[in-house]
């Protein structure tokens, strides 16, 4: 499979779409786009298992990052891929093929962009984190992530979402006494207890954090409640799964707490986190965010959803969120990217980083 | 496999608990029950599945029903039987072939008792309601279920245990709508609804019905709640499932009405009851109980379990519970029966049923 990159940015969002790299199977895929960016004289490329990493080297004041998964999640009926109505579906044309496209068109067209640009393809973003092609490049080559700012071509209907909340997942454990349910009265009903905790939470009404003039909407919720031995038992235990999504002037140590506080001690008898990861801020001030946000003419909007963001945060480098496609289409069968957002987000971008230099 | 009903009732019940029969495995058993009571030329015995009926058959004025089940829970390395400090430990001991040892044994030696007595060795008692030999007669062989009263010798410590609570066990849902828990607020969680349900349950005190002298205390468990549909969505549905245990002056049908309507309908959407079973009313006044009671020379307790008792009611039938064993002890590891209860249950029983008339 060959992928042509001076095909139009729709006909390569089909080509990308057609070639399926559902997690853990991007070799294919990685193989084509390894293939298709070395033959261009100005990038380097270096792999690091199914992750390609692409850089110009001009010697630019400033370098961006651009990066983009290759995986999606497994194929729900959508392939192979259609066009209809000014839209192209498909698997993964969301989420995000799309958003791939348009940064081979930017690898092959800009030979001499006005910042130096590392271009980041990576594997298995949508499965556990220690997978993730992002996570590993850092951890085995972080030279490659050396930047003053990274845009992730994840869905954001073309406009710029900024930073992103975190996430911190705790288990909220209940006890009780065992007993015979004829002789209720000699035991204590885990499950009736959790009604306190269960209040707590329909009760609480989330913040809404203003940052750089940005609205995160933190929120909290049970997404699991587990109880139950057997019919006529009085359950001993209650398992309450809680979701917190907090906005990233929180770090997570201050979440856990901010969340553990919010139920008195005397109503549950375990916490435990069992996931958290790091928000990110939105990072407007930095001069090249406010570079582009201004080139670009939008407004940015928060980002509630966890993204690799973060991950570029905790590198230091300031890092959103830009790419064609509405972001609450991931995952469904249906998902489509709109041609008009591939082609301004190729226009847009290729602007801002290759129109006054090149 | 042959049983000696002249055995002393300790060895016979060994015997019992040496002679496996896990529910629906009591073909063994049921065999050697058959044959011994075949035997004994003042018994017409009649076979049904697994099940064994045995009947005096000499006109006496009353008849009276002595039943036990053959079946036990699995075994919980708790064989064969060993006898020590004056219990007979093992599988099955206390619940109930103790009982069944001293029904076998009042069989063997009572040939003309002062009431005709129709013995019943049934199969299934452990498992659901549809297999129960007793049901199963019931329904296909009513006839041999004639009588004025019942003895079903279910462990009650030699006691005598009257009537016996209904059960009644209920789905409540509750309903929501599902949303991405980075956007909450979207959605309505189903979890945070329930707790109004679980406080209900947490703040309902139970009645306590006293009937015949005897105090029922009833009670109303949660036994399993359930819900999560994944790690970040809003649950769309909460399951309570609830076991009560109502005193025997409520029908199934008033049950039914009394426990949903501790549940303002605002608060749930639906409300299906998955099970019911009737109480049975102490009967504490017919003659033959009264007589019972008075010769034992003890107080009866409620029976806050439920037991076959209740399909004896069910037929018209007045019923209680006396058996050796300690019914805590029912389906533990370590049940156990004790010798003297085996004797004195034997004793008083004969002396009841034989004899003033032999």
């Amino acid at each position: 499979m060959t992928l042509d990159l001076s095909a139009d940015v729709v006909a390569l969002t089909r080509a990308l779409v057609d070639l399926p790299s559902e997690s853990g199977a991007e070799g294919p895929l990685a193989d084509a786009v390894e293939a298709a960016l070395t033959a261009l004289p100005h990038l380097t490329v270096e792999r690091l298992g199914n992750t390609v990493v692409a850089r110009t080297d001009l010697g630019r004041a400033e370098r961006v990052i651009i990066a983009g998964h290759l995986d999606t999640v497994p194929a729900a009926g959508n392939l192979p891929s259609r066009e209809q109505d000014g839209r192209v579906y498909g698997l993964g044309a969301c989420d995000m093929k799309g958003g791939v496209a348009v940064a081979l068109r930017l690898a092959a067209q800009l030979a001499a962009p006005v910042r130096d640009i590392t271009y980041v393809f990576y594997e298995c973003e949508e499965v556990e984190g220690e997978r993730n092609g992002l996570h590993q490049v850092a951890t085995h080559r972080p030279g490659l992530l050396a930047g003053d700012f990274a845009i992730l071509m994840e869905p954001s209907d073309a406009g710029v979402e900024a930073g992103c909340q975190g996430v911190l997942e705790a288990e909220i454990t209940v006890r009780g006494i065992r007993a015979h349910t004829a002789r209720a009265w000699m035991g204590v009903n885990a499950a009736h207890r959790a009604a306190a905790v269960l209040q707590r939470l329909a009760d609480h009404t989330p913040e809404r954090v203003l940052i750089d003039g940005l609205e995160y909407r933190e929120g909290l919720s049970a997404v699991a409640v587990r109880a139950g031995v057997a019919g006529n038992v009085v359950p001993d235990e209650c398992v309450i799964t809680v979701n917190a999504r907090f906005a990233p002037h929180r770090s997570p140590r201050e979440a856990k707490e901010y969340v553990r506080g919010l139920f008195p001690p005397e109503e549950y008898d375990e916490f435990t986190v069992t996931d958290v990861a790091p928000g990110a801020l939105p990072g407007l001030d930095r001069p090249a965010v406010a570079s582009l946000v201004e080139h670009l003419g939008v407004t940015p909007r928060p980002k509630l959803g966890w993204t690799d963001v973060a991950r570029f945060t905790a590198l230091g480098i300031p890092a959103l969120n830009l790419g064609p496609g509405d972001p609450s289409l991931a995952h469904t069968a249906g998902e489509y990217v709109p041609v008009e957002q591939l082609r301004s987000c190729e226009r847009q971008l290729g602007e801002w980083l290759g129109a006054e230099g090149a």
